[in-house]
């Protein structure tokens, strides 16, 4: 009997209020193709929070689509990229990315994270035609291992790319967790001048589905639409990503009946009192939009998760920065463990290590009392091996 | 101010029974990947109503994917696929098949129907290694100027495509209007003897999003999941498309009880009684599935459109045999229903011209009043010229 | 018992003067990959030809190999060629430009030849991102029909590409004996300022093998080398190549004793007498290079064996222009020509027509003996039947 | 001044008897595309060589194109190669094998060779859709490390593959200095039992270009003359390579005058007398065709060359076992040798280190003058600094 998963953090549907938002909808018609008017004020909120009223503005369905779209339309056939062995486009998109005719440079990275050293020493090994010339440098925020970059070591690695005439794409399916990070000094306002194109992940923050790709740079603009489609992730229903995107984003009247309203319709489940956020809580605490407050929610859950189990005494393979983290459990706790809760191994070859690593992912639905519970068994588990 | 947008079928967001099955749902937790209960079970569905219980069900979020993942899992690199001029593939997915390699071989149709000479024909001339070798035959039902193949029609490409080791894909983008027309004999039983794979489509029937391959072919199975998610097109939150599918092909059960229930959950702007299914009917008419009921719905709302359009004297580029219709308008006449009603040419350079064809899309959600609210003012605007 | 072949321009190994020059280099030392000093000079040569000292040279071993790498170097993935429907890429390559991701759109040229009102056609009917973006037109010269562009012809074609944003690559496969037909009146001179880039055939021009791309618009010269080393283009002994062009295009010096050693090295079986180089003959007739040489050779042979077959009453699918010509034979005699003679069928299922158009391909190898001997052959069958 | 240049084994042209091969063809008619008797009976000279009569043989142009025709011709889209990171395809041939839409699994091999172990490491790793598929292994003999596998090995390897369903492709680009190299135990005659599919190359050994791609198992042998033409890899006058082959390939009659006849014509450059095939010797000695006579030669020039270095007291970054090696030098060293010789440098930033590893090939044209030649200058170089 298993009692939760940890497995990730798309592992429930749907935040209710972008049920409810389709639900008004009801049989209202619209453009297709993300032409419609939803799509277009989804884009402007984000553009706002962005401070970046020149960017473009892109739905898609999913982040592998994301990556493979944003690099297929960015490189010419003989361009690379260079991204973190453990980067998502490395290992688990089954090759979409050498799939549209592109290799990717694997560095071994230092927690998740790349470095202008470890950037430099790619480029400078191509010099020749006779190797693939370095063109993008992909990025993740928050990190595949839970890790957030800091304002200086993203400001480093944008200049090493300008440096070199690489662009920087960043893969922001976690982004919200990212941002929000105690570990992140970088705000949504520092995005612009950092990266030349990025997606940002409603997936993995509350949506059914849905990334929006923001691109920066205007050289990157041209035509995207055309390699949307051409990959197949132009969605005839845009307006369902549009009004998605309109409900992370928008934000909340300073009015008092707007927020109460808000804050009664809430759902238990999402467990908002976890950062503070109360039913019949005043006016100012509402300045954060739908996006941050999920993003701060599961952070908030994997740091009780992360200090519950430092102080039963394990370590963790990278330090917890955001909503995955990953301590080190003895085989025979792991094994107990996993007769209750679903998630995930790092690595591999672990039945025949005495340590293995794991990764366990909290959510904007994971509750204060599943985090409980699963601190209690941990502990009753420890006691008895 | 436009009054009604017939441009399409997939103008309005999604039907209310696919909402509130998501509903139900709440924060219940699911494997990710289309791997939970959910597809499991929509795949079981699928299976039962076409018979065939050996195919393999994997559900994407659109069409231009379902193409995509299938042509280039079925082909090698110098394979070609054989469609129409109007197919789908042909002209409106922005090259993306050949974005996967392949050339499409393209033959003027008949009525946007494929025929046994046609395919031949590109057989014959394709005769050795400097050619590309036609390996695949691409089919719509219904097709791009809304006809049906009959089972004869269909049975022979069938045989044809065997004769010449040649794979049979139909895209069934709009299935459920195509096997539903009066003009069609064939069933979903007939499937699986007719095609190799198909996929059958959600989104222009009802769903917000969601179409379902179904691969008959045994030697295609194989690692079809890799192709997916190599392509983008697995969603995370695959549940969302298993329980649309569960939605839109669950059989009702054969008591009064529930068939009373479902017809006073039914919204009023699905029209049903157009089709006879009336609130309040008795248990026996209630054997169609949702998915059956919206597409019925959606033609006869077209063939309305289409006898009153008759009525009016004028004539149509195609037979109207499903929810698309092309009728052929006075310049004059189309150029004054264009300040009221949306919808597309088709050709080109219709300035120019006396006559235009329009295409006409009528779909779940379309009323008797809006079709009789099209046909008064066409009435209106044909006398007035 | 054949007598000849008349199957292509390709059918002889290489011309004596190449192998002599291959000879000549022994167990010297040079560099790999094109970088080599013969590859260098060769290049200027070209140049100086061309009057392009600006443009970029690359010298790759087949037609197809040019065709692939300058597309697939141009194109962004949505971007598409337009191309006739005799196009070689279009029938006889095998998908190789769509095995790089890119449609073809190819439409019914005239005597093979594209006009600017069917290139403009095709740019109207592609107007949005559901459709591939058309943005390289592709010509031949000759063309693959034997016919020819005049300046005004190809004028008012790269002024129309100037004009919708398309670049114009020019298949040059057979440029030399294109150039050097009595109908064309384009020179060597001209070509800087017709068309974007070209490649320039060697290997139906008495080289073993080599063609040499030449990129005039400076913006498609980045990082070419790398597209052919990645196309598997680049050869090792580049400088096999240096040598063949640097021999085919090296200006004969104006003192007597060099022509004349020249002339006294020419093997018989070139037959420049055709031309009116004759053994012996004074210096001034000497200004054309091999390359102009073996062409005119080519079109002279095919001139008079043109004239033979107009003579005996026989018309033709497109007017004698170069050393391709397509006589109309009726079929019997056709197979009793078969049976002495190689030569291909245009199209297809001539077995049950009346009329059967042919290709007769003369070559720099071909000689008066051969021709005279067919004509007398054809003239022997045309009395018997 | 440049003494001599040991950069690579292509830096002289061709070996005389192939350009008189081509020579005696003179302007004789053959079939184009590799279809013509020359290359019918180089294919049943290669497959004799192998005792492997039911091999496909299909001749190339360049490695880069075999390795490409090869792998794209065999995997599916979600499948990948498994390589050493030294390997040829995953660094010095700019993406090629990206380019055609698989991903390149590198692993840290041992000097150039893999094991069962590292392959099954990677199968191992790659357990799911959300990985691409491991499905062929790439290996290089002789390695790019100059290196060779001993039979066991290689039958390890074999085995393992079969076990996990991979297929084995072979890199033979030098695999006449492997299979003749003192430290290998493999003969031609083991390869069909051993792995898949090989090329066999030309270009490095003695050949102006071509490469032997031999298919041993049947399942890869469909149309693999459509992948050769998609590449742009089918030469017109394919001919050429069959000529090619067929002289590097045909066995030496028995009979004195015969014999007697080859010695006589054998260049003084090929310096056959370091493997003791000397002019005037008997009968028995010329068993051995050129392709082995010229890779023997060039091992043997690169042992003496070995043996004089090590004497000079320097060591090897890998055992010298075929025509590249790789000593070990001081910086001063290096810095003056390369004045007047020509060499690579293995791997990079050698400026900042102490000792530079530099690779050293010999050729079919390397003369024992030479190679003594450079001992000298080592030596005194040695002594001055």
């Amino acid at each position: 009997m298993i009692k939760h998963s940890f497995k990730n953090d798309y592992s429930e549907l749907v935040h209710p209020e972008i049920l409810n938002a389709w639900s008004r909808i009801g049989v209202g018609q619209f453009e297709g193709y993300g032409l419609d008017d939803y799509s277009l004020n989804a884009a402007l909120l984000i553009k706002e929070k962005l401070k970046a009223p020149q960017a473009d503005i892109h739905f898609l369905a999913g982040g592998t689509q994301g990556n493979l779209v944003i690099i297929s339309s960015v490189l010419r056939p003989h361009e690379a990229v260079i991204a973190c062995e453990t980067g998502h486009i490395a290992t688990h998109e089954t090759g979409a990315i050498e799939a549209t005719g592109h290799k990717i440079l694997t560095v071994q990275g230092e927690a998740g994270k790349l470095t202008p050293k470890l950037i430099e020493d790619v480029v400078e090994e191509h010099s020749d035609e006779h190797m693939v010339k370095p063109r993008l440098v992909f990025i993740s925020m928050a990190t595949e291992l839970g890790t957030v970059y800091t304002l200086a070591e993203m400001e480093a690695i944008s200049a090493c790319c300008k440096n070199h005439d690489l662009y920087l794409h960043l893969d922001g399916a976690r982004l919200g967790t990212g941002l929000n990070s105690s570990f992140c000094d970088i705000t949504y306002h520092h995005l612009a001048k950092l990266v030349d194109v990025l997606y940002l992940g409603g997936t993995k923050n509350g949506a059914l589905f849905g990334e929006a790709v923001v691109i920066f740079n205007p050289s990157l603009m041209t035509d995207f639409r055309y390699l949307i489609k051409q990959r197949g992730a132009m969605l005839a229903k845009g307006a369902a990503l549009g009004i998605t995107f309109e409900t992370l984003f928008k934000q909340i009247k300073a009015s008092n009946s707007d927020s109460v309203a808000l804050v009664s319709e809430k759902p238990d489940t999402c467990g908002l009192g976890a950062n503070g956020l109360e039913v019949g809580s005043i006016v100012e605490e509402y300045q954060l939009d739908l996006y941050d407050r999920l993003a701060i929610h599961a952070n908030d859950m994997a740091y009780q998760l992360a200090t519950g189990i430092k102080e039963l005494g394990f370590s963790f393979l990278s330090e917890p920065q955001t909503n995955q983290i990953f301590p080190i459990l003895p085989v025979s706790i792991w094994k107990e463990m996993k007769k209750t809760y679903h998630f995930h191994e790092w690595g591999s070859n672990w039945e025949d290590q005495e340590m293995v690593p794991v990764r366990l992912v909290t959510s904007w639905a994971t509750t204060p009392d599943v985090v409980g519970g699963f601190l209690l068994d941990l502990e009753e588990c420890s006691q008895q091996i």
